[in-house]
C-alpha cells in the first residue's frame, strides 16, 4: 500500500515481535525507537484488538514535530506530552473508507502515512482530537532513600524494561537494586554480572532494565510484568555494616 | 542475489513466518498479499521441499498480469486461473544452472526474478508448462441452507483461515455459525466478541476466519487446518424458536 | 542510524533470528551470507555479550576487500584470514563515544558503518590490531578412509551445519555418512532421502549439513552442537558386503 502510493518511500520494519494485543509493550517499543528516526519520518504503529469498532484512527504529531499514524487507544501514550497535537481520521477527502473491519493497518492507516510522508499536513485529516485515549502509564516513585517501580515488558532477550526511566536516575546514586525482593546487582552493563546473576542497569531505550547476563530474566523470575523494583539510594555502606543490602 | 543484478531493486520481505514445507500456508499467503502490490511487482516465494529434483522451476503471469517466479509445485495455485501463462525456467541464455541443489532460491530464482524486474519478457525464460502442478485446492460448499468449508491454516495471531471465500458470501446471509461443531458467534470485527469467545468473521485476506478476540483460536481447538466450519444462511430464528442453532 | 546519517543506505535485515549470545551461529551466518553481497557493502554485525566492557570494537577488511563492523569477540572469525586488515575502532574524529554501555550497535557500530558506507577509508577509524579475537572454529579432520566433523549450529530447519566444509570434499567421494554413530544418508539434496530419515548433504552455505527430509534434524537428535559427524570416503561396497556400514 505505501510503496503503490510513494514509490519512493523508505519503508523501516522496526519490529513484528510485540506480543499480541499487547499496547504497553507495544508503545515502550515506540519510545524506544522513535526519537532515534529522522525527523521528518511517518510512524505507522498497529496493536489494535478494537479494529473495526467505533475506537477512532489519529494521527499524532508531538512536541518535536514526530508523526505518527494509528488506532487512538492508548498506543502512542509516551507522545502525548504537553503540545501534541492529536487528528482523527475522518475528513473523506483524504481518509479513505476502510475496505473491511478487520485490517485498518492496509486499508486505513497505511493509505493516511503514505498521504502524509507525500506531504500531506495533517490538519487537513480532521478535527482535533481533546481527548485521545491514554495507557495508564506506571511511573517511577521517588520515596525517602529509594526509587520504587515495576517491571513493564520483556525484550526479545528476556531483558525486563520498567517504570523507572533513565531520567529519574539525574542526581541520584543507586547502591543497590532489589527486584522481586531479591538482590539485582546495580551494574553499567551485562557483562559486569556473573552468569546467571540477576542484574539491574540502565538499557538502551533509556529505562532502568532487569537482566541476567547471558541469560533471560523473565525465565528467572518466570515473570515479566508487574514485578516490583527497588533502587536504593545514597553511597553503599561499609563492607558488612548494618546497612548491607546482602 | 537481487541487489547485486538490480542495485535499486526495492524488496519487500512478506514473510518468513510460512511453516517449514507448507505448500497451502505459503499458497493462501501468497493469495492474501501478492494482489495488494503495484502491478509491476515480481514476487519471488520459496516453499521448496523438492529442490534439487526433477520438479520444474517456473514464471507465472497471471491473468492481471502479475509475475511470480519459484518451483513448480502448487505454491502458486491460486494464480492458475483460466488465463494464466506459465513458463518453465529453462532456457540457457536467461537462467543459470543452479550452483548447489539445495538452494534454488539464491541461486536460481533470485537471479531470474532479478532479470524480470530488470524488463526481460518472461517468454524469454522458455517453453510453456501446459500442466503445472496445483495444490488440491479445497473449496467452500454451498448446500441448502448452509456453506460448508473447512479450516486451512493458522495466521500468527492464532486466526484460523478457511476455505470460504468473502465472495462466496455474495448474495447471501449468515445467520449462525459452527466450528468443529461448536458455535462460534458470526461478527463483524475481533471486539465484537467476548474474551475467549470462539468467532467467525470476514478476515483482512478475503476469506472467512475463525478467531477467539485477544486470543488464539488454534489453542482453543487445539487444531488449526481441516476442522469443519459450517456457516449457516437465512434471517436469523426468532428467539427460543425451534430453528435455534444453539 | 543509518539512514539519519547516509539517507539512500540500503539496508539489508539479514537475519535477527541467531539464538542470543552465540557468537559461532553469528559467525557461521555471516560467513554463509556476505560473500554473496555486492562487494561495497558494509556488513554490520552484532552479537555482543561484552557490550560495554573493555572488549575493543573493530572494522576488519578482508582479503577480498569485504568490509565487517563490530565486536572483537570472535564473530568475524571467518574473514581474519591471511591479509586480513582489522582497525580499532578509536580515532575521535570520526567514531562517536558510545552515549550509553548497552546498545553499541545503535551507538557505535552502526554511526561507523554509516560512515563507512558514505566513503570514509578504514585506515582512519583507528590503529591496526594485530591480535583480533578468533573463535575456537572446528575444522574438519581428514583420516585414513574418512572425513572427521562436528555439529556446530542449527538453522531455523533444525539442519544442522558442520565442521565440513564444501571444500574438504574436493577429490574425494564420500560413500556413507555417520551422525552421532547412527547412519545418515549421503544425498544430492532433501527430497533424496524417505520423510523422517536422517540425511547428509552439501547445503547452500557451503557445508555439510545434517538434515532430516521435511523435519527437523535437530528435533530428530535432541542435539544440535557437538554431535560428531563422520563421512567415509571411497567407492560404496558391493552390496551386502562384508564392508558395508549398515
Amino acid at each position: 500500500m505505501l510503496l503503490s502510493a510513494v514509490p519512493d518511500a523508505r519503508i523501516v520494519d522496526v519490529s513484528h515481535g510485540v506480543p499480541p494485543y499487547d499496547l504497553l509493550a507495544g508503545a515502550l517499543l515506540l519510545e524506544a525507537c522513535v526519537p532515534w528516526f529522522p525527523r521528518q519520518a511517518v510512524h505507522l504503529a498497529v496493536v489494535d484488538p478494537g479494529v473495526g469498532t467505533s475506537r477512532r484512527a489519529i494521527c499524532v504529531v508531538d512536541p518535536e514535530g514526530r508523526t505518527l499514524v494509528g488506532p487512538d487507544n492508548g498506543l502512542f501514550t509516551p507522545f502525548l506530552r504537553e503540545g501534541a497535537r492529536v487528528y482523527e481520521l475522518s475528513a473523506p477527502a483524504v481518509v479513505p473508507p476502510p475496505r473491511g473491519a478487520t485490517f485498518h493497518g492496509r486499508d486505513l492507516f497505511a493509505p493516511v502515512a503514505a498521504r502524509l510522508l507525500a506531504g500531506l499536513a495533517p490538519e487537513r485529516l480532521g478535527p482535533l482530537v481533546p481527548d485521545p485515549v491514554r495507557l495508564d502509564w506506571p511511573a517511577a516513585e521517588r520515596l525517602a532513600g529509594e526509587i520504587r517501580g515495576v517491571t513493564l515488558a520483556a525484550d526479545p532477550f528476556g531483558n525486563l524494561v520498567t517504570s523507572v526511566r533513565e531520567a529519574d536516575l539525574a542526581g541520584v546514586q543507586v547502591r543497590a537494586a532489589l527486584c522481586d525482593g531479591r538482590q539485582a546487582r546495580w551494574v553499567r552493563t551485562f557483562a559486569d554480572g556473573a552468569p546467571g546473576e540477576l542484574l539491574a542497569l540502565v538499557g538502551g531505550g533509556g529505562r532502568v532494565e532487569i537482566a541476567v547476563r547471558e541469560g533471560s530474566a523473565a525465565a528467572h523470575l518466570h515473570r515479566w510484568r508487574g514485578v516490583e523494583v527497588r533502587l536504593l539510594l545514597g553511597a553503599p555502606p561499609a563492607l558488612g555494616g548494618p546497612g548491607s543490602p546482602c
